[in-house]
C-alpha cells in the first residue's frame, strides 16, 4: 500500500509498504476513505520536533477492513471515524470525558494514517460508526471530525463558550476556524476571529465570526479590549501553541473568563505572576475528540455543519510532499489527500 | 492611633499615626475589633517583595466608625467584614463574581489594617455587615473570613471541589488549612493534606482531612497517585505560590481535574508543554472573597465552622514584631493582634 513517510524535516515521501495487520485483539484495520495533513505535522516538517522516517498521519475516516478477536461493537464494513488518540473509553479518565488521556492510550497519536490502510488500537473505544455509508461529499467533513473539528470544538468547550458570550479566537488555521464554527454552534453572541489572511477571514465569517481583528500581540489584545468595553473576551480559543499566541490569548481574556488552548505547546513558559493576577481559567491540551464524535458525526450527517470547507487543496496521496509544502508556505490552510 | 509599619524587610514597628479620614465619599472608616498577620506579609518581611515604610495589614473586621456621603447601605455602628481588595460590587466583573478584579479596584490590597482604624474604599461594595454585634469568641473567625478563609474557600471552588471527589491540598499554612475546611464543607469525599508539621496535621484532621501526606515534590506526587489508583486527585488546592508547589499541584492532579491556586505567585514559570499534556484545569489568583462573604459570615454566625482556630498565637498589637518573627520562624501558623 501507499504510505506517507517523513524521512527528515522537509523530506516527505510516499513509500510502498505492507498493509498493517492486527497486533492486539482489540485492533481494527481500516481502509481510508481519504486522509489529510495536520497543522501539527508542520512542527517536525519545520524541524521543531524530531523526526526520522516517521509514518505520518493521525486523522482518519474510512471503512473497517478487519477486526481483532476481542472487538465487539465495530464490524467489518462499518464506516467509522476515530480520534487521533486511541482510547478504551471505559477507564475512569475516559468516562470523565478525557479520552485523550486514557490510561491505556499508548505513547502517542495513532500513527500512519496518511496511507491506504491504518491500524487503530482499542477499536471499540476509539471508533464511532456513522449511521450508514456516507455520501461522497460528506467525507471531508467526517475526516475533519477526527481531529481539527474535534479539537476546535474542545477548545470552545474548554473556553466555556455559550450564549451571551464574546469569544476571541487566536489562530486562523483549520483548528482556529473550526473553533469559530464550534463557538457559533455553542451559541456565542459575538465571535472575534484574529486573522490577517483574506481567504481565512472569509471562511471565518462563513463559519460565524462577527468581527475580524488583524492585529497581533499587544495590538491584538488592545483591539479585543476595545471591542469589549475594555474588559476582554469571556472566552478565548488558542489554536497556535507559541509563547506569543498563549500570552495574546491570556491577555485578551477578562478576569474570570476562560482560555481554551489546543495549539500544541512549543517553547512556552507561562509567567506565574501574570497568570495569577489575570484571574483567567486555563484549560486545554490534546483534545478528547472521542467525547464529541457522536454529536459531531450527527451534525455532519444532518448537514447542520460543513467543517470540510477547511480543506482548500485536494491532492492525490502520491503528491503528499506538495501538500506539505503548500501548508508550510501557507498557500493552503489544510490539504486533503485522496487515496 | 497605633499602626504596624514595615520599615524594611525584617523591620516591623508599631507607630503612632493619625486616624485615617474619609477621602472619597464612598469610603468608610472602621474601628478594628482585631487584626492579624497574613502569610503573604512574609514575602516583603523576607525581602522577596520590595517594602519601604509600608503600613501593613489587609485583613479586617470591626465596627463602622464613619461613612462618606455616598455610602448608602453600610451604617455607623454596623459590625462589618470586608475583603482584602475593595470592590464596587456593581461592575460587570464584580457581578460575574470576580470582585478581586473589580474595574474600580485600585492598585493593590486595602492597606493599613494592622491598626486601630482603617479606611475602606467602596464601603457599600466591599463590606458585609454581620447579623448583629458578634460574641467575642466569633471575632477570630470573622477576621479569618476577610482573607484566609475566603481565599481557601475560593481555592476549593476554583478546584471544583464537590461530592465524591478526592482533594489534595498543597500548603499547610492558614490558607491551606482553611482550604481543607472548605473542601469538607463543599462535600469532598476524601481530603489529602500535604503537611510535615504535627500541629498543622492535627488541625487539618480537625477541619476534615482524611489523609496526610508528608512527602513533597516528586515523592509527594507519587504518594497522591498511590492514594488515587495512579490517577491523581480530582481537585488540588495550591496555597503556597512557589515553582515547586505549583508543579506539585499540577502533577498531583489527574487529566481533566482542577487545580485551584491561590498562593501569591513568586518566580513561577509554568512549562507550557507539560501543562498542555497534563490536561488539568488551572484557575486561581487573588480570591474574590466578597463573593463568598455573606455565606461565610452566616456559617460562622451559626457556629457551623470555626476558621478562627488557625490563629495559634495572640499578641497585643504593640508586639506585632514578635508576631512576624513567630510566623517567619514557623513557630506560629497565624498571629492575631488584639487592639
Amino acid at each position: 500500500m501507499r504510505a506517507v513517510v517523513m524521512y527528515a524535516p522537509g523530506d516527505v515521501r510516499v513509500d510502498q509498504t505492507e498493509r498493517p495487520t492486527i497486533v492486539e485483539p482489540t485492533d481494527a484495520i481500516i481502509k481510508l476513505a481519504a486522509t489529510c495533513i495536520c497543522g501539527s505535522d508542520l512542527w517536525p516538517y519545520r524541524g521543531a520536533d524530531d523526526v526520522d522516517h516517521q509514518p505520518m498521519g493521525h486523522e482518519y475516516a474510512g471503512v473497517v477492513d478487519e477486526v481483532g478477536s476481542a472487538v465487539e461493537n465495530i464490524k467489518v464494513g462499518d464506516f467509522v471515524v476515530g480520534s487521533f488518540f486511541s482510547s478504551d473509553n471505559t477507564c475512569e479518565i475516559c468516562q470523565a470525558g478525557y479520552q485523550s488521556h486514557c490510561v491505556h492510550r499508548g505513547p502517542g497519536a495513532v500513527p500512519g494514517a496518511q496511507a491506504d490502510y491504518a491500524r487503530i488500537p482499542h477499536a471499540d473505544g476509539t471508533l464511532v460508526a456513522t449511521p450508514g455509508q456516507p455520501a461522497a461529499e460528506l467525507i471531508p467533513s467526517l475526516l475533519a471530525a477526527s481531529d481539527v473539528l474535534g479539537t476546535g470544538w474542545f477548545a470552545a468547550v474548554a473556553a466555556e463558550v455559550g450564549p451571551g458570550k464574546t469569544v476571541a479566537v487566536v489562530g486562523d488555521g483549520a483548528v482556529g476556524l473550526l473553533g469559530v464554527l464550534a463557538a457559533k454552534q455553542l451559541g456565542a453572541e459575538r465571535i472575534i476571529a484574529m486573522s490577517r489572511h483574506a481567504d481565512r477571514q472569509a471562511l471565518a465569517r462563513e463559519f460565524g465570526a462577527t468581527d475580524i481583528v488583524e492585529e497581533r500581540g499587544d495590538a491584538g489584545v488592545a483591539a479585543i479590549k476595545a471591542l469589549t468595553d475594555g474588559l476582554g473576551a469571556h472566552s478565548t480559543i488558542e489554536a497556535v501553541g507559541t509563547q506569543e499566541s498563549m500570552m495574546q490569548a491570556i491577555r485578551a481574556t477578562r478576569a474570570g473568563g476562560h482560555v481554551g488552548y489546543v495549539g500544541v505547546s512549543h517553547d512556552v513558559e507561562l509567567p506565574g505572576q501574570e497568570l495569577f493576577f489575570s484571574g483567567v481559567h486555563l484549560h486545554g491540551g490534546p483534545a478528547p475528540v472521542r467525547r464529541f464524535l457522536p454529536d459531531l458525526i450527527q451534525l455532519i450527517w444532518d448537514r447542520q455543519i460543513d467543517p470540510g470547507k477547511v480543506f482548500d487543496l485536494t491532492l492525490p496521496i502520491e503528491q503528499a510532499a506538495d501538500g506539505y509544502k503548500a501548508m508550510d508556505e501557507r498557500r493552503a490552510t489544510k490539504v486533503l489527500l485522496t487515496v
